[in-house]
């Protein structure tokens, strides 16, 4: 045989040789080649304090985005087409759930009330006063296509705030009521926008009465009651299981497999049960680490607490990618095209909506307005997947969530590090103080008082005489229950599900790992 | 609002809550339930010498395929329909990128020429006998609607055997040179038999000439070689990159992402390129545990090292449930519905056949005919993907392999353990040696003279006086060759890309893991 024949041979095998699909193989290498690039570059410019990994995948997708439309002329860039399934099913539960995995627990608890507060009326009055605002701005411009329905929708859409964002900045070290605050806040305001939404979309706005906002608040509290203890309820059965079947023969290889699975059957069982799956996740990451993880090895809670976080970093990454290479998808901007001066009016005019309305929480300027993942993909489903999709009011509202999002990311993204520092050197200097533990905390609580917030953090001692009557009513009952439940929980639940002092004393066990439980 | 109007308004909004796909909510729910289940049963039966995990799973899918289609009626009862996307391209990589970074890398090169001859000689063999197998017992049987063409494919998917399986029945630590044979040859064997699989699809049968034969072994060299490069670059590139950036700010967070990235990255170029995904992220796998691993902080390395295991593990299960859930596809066995008898008398003949080609190799007899979810895989391809599904003959190929897949798991599934132990047993008896150290290795050595074929191991010390004219020539080359790479790698790799010893001490570093590399 003759060697060129081979080479024929060879390129014809090299069309038909993959049975696979081809464009899947080229869109998946294609994202794990920039996943693989953001990460490289996100870490090389960590130290710069402009920078974030988000703004990176950002950048990086807008510019893959752009090579790609440039290469298929006028066709569409979008290699994957923006799939809510993939979304809300694959990549945002690992990142909610390992979120609540963690969480400092104590702090969570502790500031329970205050994150409820913030996240749920915070929410709920951006939502209002987005919505009212998109009605009048939209309406003054001449959109009359879109149904009362669809400001409704911008209202919830907008009022998703990033959490993921916000908490590459923020560290949970360094500023732990801080944290534990706007973290907690955002996982409560992103579920109840998508509460929210939900319940906009299964509405009948044709018949409104007095009602609507009873049913709504009735809708609202049966998600938020059910999903919740779902995730507890699945949370528990994973440390059940875990605790008796692993208690005498432990491998490491074997235990993370059911933490994982269960942690993300109970998503999937919320959504089968048309509960809200990212609650359900984030009560079930609570849970695991409060009790399942207490019950596995050394090795295997090294691992679980690395690997979960890991998991959740590459789905944070790939969720900025995806959303920004589909940004540029020249269908939806040739849609608004004739508009493209009215589309950038009408984003302008609702930043500045959105930026009021959430000046009603003074504590949250400093998360801002990253709006992020979420908020494009809900802007997706209500006005793409509907059948006037190629109806230009329904793009223009596309392109305008676009244009939001991207603006207050790399905007808000950028300067939220370099306020926090300046925040935390001001008042480091101020009281250049020798306890450097008990520095941080000073300075937060400096920050809050400043802003007209209790910190509630060691309420018990030294706040508590500063505080007055209302925030003495949040706060003390708040530590009561914290008490009374520490107590039934060391007297009867940790026995049974295990938790921390309730398995056999492994030799250096890491202290400083998740269980900051209590 | 009275409180049976908010049932009323809520029983609504279960309809339309939930905006993702109900069919792919439904059908993750009963995967994950089942999954979880598999691991627990799985778990519970552990100390049972006949049962293994796969076995679980196997048995678990058909009963859940069983109420799923007693459910349906007289539907279909695939969930999922079976997707050689899903399985290729997401399930399979992360068990070969294990198996490569687990396996102990010493055994592996000094065995490297006998797991090749076993590996490719083996399956070729295999293929031949099988393919002329099926030729005279379909034809005999009146099938004459096959091509040619099918019954190579027949030969090739039979061929690939179930590392997967019978590594869950094996253990490195104590049968070393079984497990890296066994396992090595496996690998091999399921890469060569998808080489082999797409070589015959790719070929033009209608004129067939003496080239033909040349042609494959080209196209085989080539395969085999592009993959492995790219597999080895990749695996450089990662360890080069995570050396120099990460070499002075280590975060165990961060680290652990570029590693999975770059793995699976490798796979799915290569698949862009045509080449064999499987070999390149099993050789990436190699190179990641020689070099990467040894750069990264030390919870990186007890995360990554077991992470990979875990996330191999539920793959693996997951292959089983979802291959056996499917085989119960009433489609299929409808079309094949006239001919049951004849469809379980040549998978009968088949099975023979197969039996009969793979007792050339009597070390194999260990791991004989557990023909797992590639061959299934390929199986589907061939015979359901191209134009006459419909055809009976075709589908009684498929539910002939289904069958033999079927009686091969359950059957030499369970007796291999016990067939082991009693091995093993056996000849621990017979030697009553207090080294317990060497003990196994010494029950391999025997274990391995009785069936005609020498260790390799320890050859330069106790066996080679016992080795003969042809197994100095295999062995001694071997050892050579290993020992100037070591002397090549120690001098020139590692103080480029990282590996033991080129690293900064951690005190408590872990000794007993990955490392057990030369």
């Amino acid at each position: 045989m003759a060697p060129h024949e081979t080479l024929q041979q060879l390129s014809a095998l090299k069309v038909s040789a993959s049975f696979l699909n081809t464009s899947t193989i080229i869109a998946l290498s294609v994202f794990f080649t920039l996943l693989c690039a953001c990460i490289i570059i996100g870490h090389l410019i960590e130290e710069n304090r402009w920078a974030n990994e988000s703004i990176t995948a950002l950048l990086l997708g807008l510019c893959a985005g752009g090579v790609v439309l440039l290469a298929s002329k006028d066709r569409s860039s979008h290699l994957l087409v923006f799939n809510e399934d993939l979304f809300f099913l694959y990549l945002l539960p690992p990142i909610i759930f390992n979120a609540g995995f963690q969480v400092k627990k104590k702090q969570f608890f502790k500031n329970f009330t205050t994150i409820l507060l913030f996240g749920i009326c915070g929410t709920v009055i951006s939502f209002y006063l987005i919505s009212v605002g998109a009605f009048s701005i939209f309406k003054k411009m001449g959109m009359t296509s879109l149904r009362i329905q669809d400001f409704l929708a911008i209202g919830a859409i907008l009022s998703a705030t990033d959490s993921v964002c916000t908490l590459q900045v923020l560290s949970q070290d360094e500023t732990p009521f801080l944290y534990s605050i706007v973290f907690g806040e955002g996982v409560v305001n992103d579920a109840t926008s998508i509460v929210l939404f939900n319940a906009i979309q299964s509405f009948d706005f044709n018949n409104i009465d007095g009602t609507v906002a009873l049913n709504l608040l009735g809708t609202f509290l049966y998600l938020y009651f059910t999903s919740t203890a779902l995730g507890i309820v699945l949370g528990l059965l994973s440390a059940y299981i875990i605790k008796t079947l692993y208690f005498l023969r432990h491998s490491t290889d074997r235990e993370g497999a059911p933490m994982m699975l269960m942690a993300y059957l109970s998503c999937i069982l919320a959504e089968l049960l048309n509960l809200s799956g990212i609650l359900t996740i984030f009560f079930c990451g609570i849970i695991m680490s409060h009790y399942t993880w207490h019950s596995v090895t050394e090795s295997s809670r090294i691992t679980t607490k690395h690997a979960f976080a890991t998991i959740s970093f590459i789905a944070e990454t790939f969720i900025f990618l995806y959303v920004f290479m589909d940004a540029l998808d020249i269908d939806k901007w040739k849609a608004s095209n004739a508009r493209v001066y009215t589309s950038l009016q009408a984003s302008k005019l609702l930043k500045n909506d959105v930026a009021l309305s959430r000046c009603h929480n003074s504590q949250l300027e400093l998360k801002c307005l990253v709006r992020g993942a979420v908020t494009i993909a809900l802007s997706y489903n209500q006005f793409s997947s509907s059948e006037d999709t190629s109806s230009q009011d329904s793009a223009v509202m596309i392109t305008c969530t676009i244009i939001v999002v991207l603006f207050s990311t790399v905007l808000f993204g950028s300067i939220t590090k370099p306020l926090i520092e300046a925040v935390l050197l001001r008042h480091t200097k101020t009281l250049d103080t020798d306890a450097t533990d008990m520095q941080s905390l000073e300075d937060l609580r400096i920050l809050f008082l400043e802003n007209g917030e209790n910190t509630d953090q060691g309420s018990n001692q030294q706040a508590a005489p500063r505080a007055s009557g209302l925030r003495l009513l949040i706060s003390y009952p708040t530590t009561t229950v914290h008490y009374f439940w520490r107590k039934f929980d060391v007297k009867f639940v940790r026995p049974v599900f295990g938790g921390r002092g309730f398995v056999p004393f492994v030799p250096s066990s890491p202290t400083d790992a998740v269980d900051e439980a209590s």
